[in-house]
């Protein structure tokens, strides 16, 4: 039972990661690429340090494009957000060898997270099983879970360095000249995990 | 880290409480009585055969009364299914132990299903953290994974023997002289857990 799981680096991603293997299922993470940067290395290093398989998937760049275009035109990045996970967890579903997709979004995230309908529609036209095993979690659950389990660095979003949909539409916005800092909030932490608390060892 | 979790013995609550377990939770399983029946001794049976704790929450009836005139004015028991199972919640959480509350609750569930306002609510009020397995699982993944632990059997509803609030709920409506046939849908199946399916161990 393989589960590709859509992975960042960050706590929310790498708890969902754990719950699926405590679950069973045999873990292949992937974090997305624009090619714009290579920041999915830091994904890359924090899966290797907690035992799981990795792989790199690569979105065209138009997807970033519409994304930064979309940010700049609402003036917030909530929209483009939802609009790469979107078609990030499509690229990913339609992959011939996947059966099922997972990703880290939570029960009081408003971006990215799809509807019912949306999930729905992702399991009908891939034919693959749409996991989230934070949906049903609040934020006091995912805390606890993740201090028990996680060493965690977290920082502002312009200083830290991560594998976030977010550092690459960041880095195409003030190519075309715009200051991320006019359309992201101004105070936006963000987490990466750095290794197991313990001697926790991933099953995947 | 207890988490004290709705049960009826059947095959949602019973993946639900495994999930807990494997998230590293001390599950405590409890089931709902209102004193008509003795009904929750199935769910008793099959905790036992799983290996985790259990305990009755006793309800009061006047809770079922007003299901009963919900189910009967409805013409379905949709909305008096959904109200026992918030007061259920409610309950359980008020007791001064609980920290956690968790159900077997899913994506694809309409009743009984807490929105998102009203899960925020039950966690507020009562200061407890509100764990839904399920929640972002479909039915295909809960059907590969209940497969893969239980051995279920699946009966029609009036035969089953089951600790479900729907059992107590038709009761009353035949002492009052209602048929439940003319409220709940005519082949509603339902399931019970009899034990595991191989080798597995429940940790809570």
């Amino acid at each position: 039972m393989r589960v590709h799981h859509l992975y960042s680096g960050g706590k929310d991603s790498s708890l969902a990661a754990w719950i699926l293997s405590q679950m069973g299922y045999e873990v292949e993470l992937v974090t997305v690429t624009f090619g714009l940067l290579d920041n999915w290395k830091y994904a890359q290093e924090t899966a290797e340090r907690l035992g799981f398989r990795h792989r790199v998937l690569s979105l065209p760049l138009e997807v970033l494009e519409k994304a930064a275009e979309m940010a700049v035109n609402d003036g917030h990045p909530n929209n483009a957000i939802q609009f790469i996970h979107e078609r990030a967890l499509e690229a990913l579903a339609s992959l011939p060898e996947v059966e099922r997709v997972s990703d880290g979004t939570r029960r009081d995230d408003r971006v990215p997270l799809l509807d019912l309908p949306k999930a729905r529609s992702l399991e009908d036209r891939f034919n693959v099983a749409y996991i989230r095993p934070l949906l049903g979690l609040g934020y006091k659950t995912i805390r606890e879970l993740t201090e028990r389990l996680f060493v965690v660095d977290i920082r502002e979003s312009e200083e830290l360095q991560k594998a976030d949909y977010e550092v690459e539409l960041r880095h195409l916005l003030r190519e075309k000249g715009i200051d991320p800092l006019e359309i992201f909030p101004k105070r936006h932490y963000q987490s990466r995990v750095l290794g197991w608390k313990r001697e926790i060892r991933a099953q995947g």
